[in-house]
This record gives C-alpha cells, sequence and structure tokens, in this order.
C-alpha cells in the first residue's frame, strides 16, 4: 500500500531523496563509511555543504549582499537569535500576530527588544488594515505561512524598515523575493529536510556584534565568517537538504512546485468548500496552500476518520493538539496522486457516514 | 577493502547501527515511512525518544533526582546555556583550563559569569595541584577529555560545589559515577550518534528559571517539562543515539567497553613509546583513551604518512588545524582490528622510511 504522510513537520521527504539516502548510507562516494560519519571540514563533505548552498542560492535567486547560514535549533533559536543579532537590547520592534508562531516569536523577542505586538487576526481572516500601527519598530516581523492555523499572507506587508520572516512552513513552495527581505528563517523539518536544521537568509549589512548575551552558536556573523562552520554543524540534515535541493532543481524549481502546491491546495479546498460534511474556517483569501486544517461537522466521527484513514494509508492527518480537527499539510514533497487519494478517501467516509 | 575512520568528529558510528539504520530508513516499523518523516509526538517516535532516555539511564546509572535532556546544538551551545541556567547574571564560576575545549568553554561562559579561569597546562601534562586556585565560584566546570590535545583527566577534581564536565569525547566510553555531578554533558558526534544533537544530564535541583536572556530551545527546566520537544527536536539522530545505546548494551555497557577502549588505547601507546619515528608528547597518565594525537620525528614525511594511510583505508588521521600532524580518534565505535590495522600500518611505514 502507497503510504501519503500528511504530518506537520517532521514532514514527508521526497520518496527518490529518501530511496539515495538509503542508497549510500553506508558507503559515501566510495569512501567506504557514511556522509555522517566524515569530518565536516573534509573535503567530501565541504563539496557537499557548499553545493546545497549554491542550489539553494540558485532556486531562491540570492545574491551575495546575502548570507546563507545552516545553523542548529530550528525555527524556534532563531525566534531569540534574531533580536539578539539585529537590534540593540531593548530597541522597538514590530511583530505581526497572525497565528501561533508569530505569536511565539514576539513573545521569545520581548526577551531581547521592546515588542509591538499587532495582532492581525479578525475572526476567520486577517485585518491587515492593523499593519498601520506599526512603524517604530526598526524590523518588521511577520510569518507568511501559519502552519498550525492554516493562515497564510500571500503579499509582503509594506514597510520601510528590514523585513523579516519566518518561512519554515513554505519556504521553497513558492516564489519569494528575497531582495524585499532583510532576513528569512526556515525549520528545516517541513520543505527542506529533517528536524535538527534551520536556514537562515539575511543580507549581510545587517549584521553587526548582536546583543552582548548572543551565544556564539547563534551568532550571525561568526556563522556567516565561518562558512555556518564555527561548531560541527547538524551534517546529515545538511547533506539531505542539499539532495532536497537538487531534486526541487530536477523537478523544474520553485515557480514549477508553486504550480503543483496551487493545484493541489485548490482540489482540496474545492472539494470541502463543495460538501456540508467538512468545512475550512479560514477567510480564502488567507488559506494556506501547504497546512490545510479541517473539520467535520459531526466531530464525534473525528476518531473514526483518522483511523480508516490510517488504515487507508493516510497519515498523520490529525489536527495540532491546541486545535483539533484535522490538518493535510501537502509540502512540496507531497504528489498530487496523495492528495487525490486524501480527497477519494474523504468523500468515500461522508457517503458512509452521511 | 575495510575502511578504519580515525575521525574526532562527526566519527564513525557501529557498523550494527549503521546497516540497522539503513535497513529501516524507507519503512520504520511497517509503518511505510521513516522514522525522519514522523511527528516527534506520534505513538511511535514517543516509543523511540522514551526507549533512548530509559537505555541511557540504565547504561549510566542514572536516577530521577537527575534530567535526561536530548538537545539541539552540539556541545557548544551549552558553553553558553551552562551559566545561563545556573548561575544569576555575573556571578562568580569557576572553569579548569586542560585544552582547547575547556578554554572555549570559559570564554563563552563569561559572557554570562565572572569566570575565574584555571590553567591547569603544564608542559605535556595537568598541574593539579593549581585546583587550590577555585573555591570562590558557584561551579566548577572541567573537561574530562580534551580532544584536540589528547589530554584526559581520570578523576574528577575534588570540590564541594556542583562539578559540570564536558563529556563530549568519552561519555560512554568509561565509567562516570553521575552523582559525583552536577551537570554533564556532550556533543553527540563522537560517542553517540551523528551531529547536531547534544545530551544534557543535570541535578533537577540545580534547575531554575535561569537568566532573563536565555533562549528557550536552552532553557532546562522548559526543556525537562517539555520531554525535551519543546521545540521539535533532532528526531533522527535522536533515533540513532538510541540504536548506539542498545549496542552498547548488547556490548556488555560501559565497563566492557571501557575493557577494550584501555586496550586499544594500550595498543596504540605502547608501539608509539616503543618507536623513536613516532612520538606523543602527553604526560602518561594524563593520556587521553579516546583522541591518541601524535606526531614523526621527521614532520617532512606527515603528507606521505597520511596518503599512504588513506590508501590503506585509514581514514582521517590528520591532526587538528591548530595542532598539526597526527590524531587517531578511538571511540567506542572503532573495534580493537581497527587499532591492530593502523599500529601494523604504522610499523610498515617506520620500515619503509627508516
Amino acid at each position: 500500500m502507497t503510504v501519503y504522510n500528511f504530518c506537520a513537520g517532521p514532514a514527508m521527504l521526497p520518496t527518490d531523496v529518501m530511496a539515495k539516502a538509503q542508497a549510500e548510507l553506508l558507503d559515501f562516494q566510495g569512501l567506504g563509511v557514511s556522509v555522517m560519519e566524515l569530518s565536516h571540514r573534509s573535503k567530501s563533505f565541504m563539496a557537499v555543504a557548499e553545493a546545497a548552498e549554491a542550489n539553494l542560492r540558485q532556486l531562491m535567486n540570492i545574491g551575495d549582499d546575502y548570507a546563507v547560514l545552516f545553523t542548529h535549533g530550528g525555527a524556534r533559536a532563531h525566534f531569540s537569535a534574531i533580536p539578539q543579532n539585529l537590534v540593540a537590547a531593548g530597541a522597538k520592534v514590530d511583530y505581526l500576530i497572525s497565528g501561533q508562531w508569530s505569536a511565539g516569536a514576539a513573545k521569545e523577542a520581548a526577551k531581547y527588544a521592546t515588542v509591538n505586538a499587532i495582532d492581525l487576526r479578525d475572526g476567520g481572516g486577517l485585518d491587515l488594515s492593523r499593519l498601520n500601527q506599526a512603524g517604530e519598530g526598526e524590523y518588521l516581523h511577520y510569518c507568511p505561512n501559519e502552519t498550525v492555523d492554516g493562515v497564510a499572507m500571500f503579499e509582503e506587508p509594506v514597510t520601510d524598515k528590514p523585513l523579516i520572516a519566518d518561512y519554515s512552513s513554505c519556504i521553497l513552495g513558492r516564489h519569494i523575493d528575497i531582495n524585499k527581505y532583510g532576513l528569512i528563517y526556515a525549520g528545516a523539518q517541513k520543505n527542506i529536510g529533517p528536524a535538527g536544521l534551520a536556514i537562515v537568509i539575511v543580507r549581510r549589512d545587517l549584521l553587526g556584534e548582536g546583543q552582548p548575551q548572543l551565544p556564539s552558536i547563534l551568532n550571525y556573523r561568526l556563522l556567516d565568517d565561518n562558512g555556518s562552520m564555527y561548531n560541527t554543524p547538524p551534517t546529515f540534515a545538511w547533506y539531505l537538504a542539499g539532495e532536497v535541493f537538487k531534486w526541487l532543481q530536477q523537478q523544474g524549481g520553485v515557480e514549477a512546485m508553486a504550480g503543483v502546491n496551487r493545484a493541489k491546495a485548490a482540489l482540496l479546498y474545492d472539494f470541502i468548500d463543495s460538501s456540508t460534511f467538512y468545512q475550512n474556517r479560514v477567510q480564502p483569501s488567507h488559506r494556506s496552500e501547504m497546512n490545510v486544517p479541517f473539520q467535520l461537522t459531526n466531530a464525534s466521527l473525528d476518531g473514526a476518520f483518522l483511523a480508516q484513514a490510517e488504515q487507508a494509508g493516510l497519515m498523520a492527518l490529525k489536527g495540532h493538539r491546541s486545535v483539533g480537527g484535522m490538518r493535510a499539510s501537502i509540502y512540496n514533497a507531497m504528489p498530487l496522486e496523495g492528495v487525490r487519494a486524501l480527497v477519494d478517501f474523504m468523500k468515500q467516509f461522508e457517503s458512509d457516514n452521511r
């Protein structure tokens, strides 16, 4: 049975990438050892690391005025690191709140800066007119795709300050004009690779010494000066990320993926909207293309839905523990057939339980 | 050709563990997906995580008064995290310096505490009488095995303050009486698993709120309260660490490994001492059993030695870039035959180049 894994993260990885990783797990490039057993400073691993960065730069059209950092810690590490790297202690910063993750980022930033939190949430949508509450902050932070809430912002907020974005759940899933940003960051475990790696792309002219208590492993200038090898990086995750980047290039790059992602999301949302048995409560213009939360009108059927889905090879559809219901995460690695299989199952379940 | 990998880290992993990881890489426990594609909160992964912790507790005889944390960041993350978690900003702390890593730990700690750095280094050995320079610090930090310098301390320094130790390169390689310590920590990539994971074992009564600027992902109490899942942990590294722990149990546990490690180190040091062609400059009572640096008396032969060793399947023998010469790292995963092969090669090279 083909299994489709809808986990929000750690998420499924491209099947081709996993097959290659398995084939060379014990013997990387004829060296007789695994890539994860190589010194990060060996020629063989340095080539892996450099190719991964070069391919990411190509996929996202990132110029040399930006550093690309491969770091420890997941996106949450950067909730702390961003204010510590970019502003003086206590400086004013603006955070747009559109869901759980941006709220968490603002809360952590308050340890290091004076946070102006602007809550955009308005029923099932976002009230973008509240953007006028920003202005004094030294940067503006937002989250273009809220993994838990399934809420997205498809256009950058207008600001004359450096724009910072947590792209954890939609990096490489749609076009990003990096030149509009001061910094973007992403935990790897959704659209990039396995958990334990985070990527930071930052305009080099924003980097300074950082606040005095900034841990060295999160010091962006130190990481940039050391090619992300100030300390031993998570090498196997870096290697797998590089394989994902090559795979994306083979698929036609980010624009091609964006087309498939739009088709997958449309298929699922159109079906949900056509049914009274299922619902999605997010305002259509802010619906995420990556994370699709949905509810059964009759919540007492949730358990049966999840159990039967699992039996049908549709895995990890349970909604986030804070929200309940269901959630289908349909990142780059999820093929269109996976979403088709989900919709077919949902139709059948509806017909069996109407 | 059998390849023996002497890399200091990321280091070789046990062959049996790697074979199992490869066999189940695409289909973990019949789920049809990889262990790295599982939600960290799924039943299947939670069982992996809990078994890894339980087996580590069994191997090291760790009681419930200690938390065992699986964290991001490598040991260097904890250079920052330890003072931030354990003492108030600016508090006095004592650091013993026995090599590069303890010096690095002291330097980083100075961002958060008033560090009394006590340099024990004395020629090729350590002057332990200088321990009397400690006393006022709220804890005493040391590094029992210096990976770069090949210098070890086999007995705990005597102190009435909480004792903290960076066990990155010798955890699980010899007996540790955890009850003598307030906290020990270790990057995984030497004796535990792949890079990107660090383990912290800390007496729970030492944990408080931490300094105000402590990043949440490094907050030990928060990690303990959340079963090391405050944010998404490096799940694949955690899984592999768990496989290494099971393998260690199959080998007879830490005491059995310590016996093999002593035999491996004796074989190599005895040969070096018997030769005038090679030398190790560390005082015998402080020689590391895990990292054996050695020099050719005629350094102009270094390049030929390394190239021919590589051809003979003896990998990554180059010394740390700050030290030069050679270094053989012979952690738990290195079998006795690997050290025999190295000694045989060294004899042959000496005979060819005398």
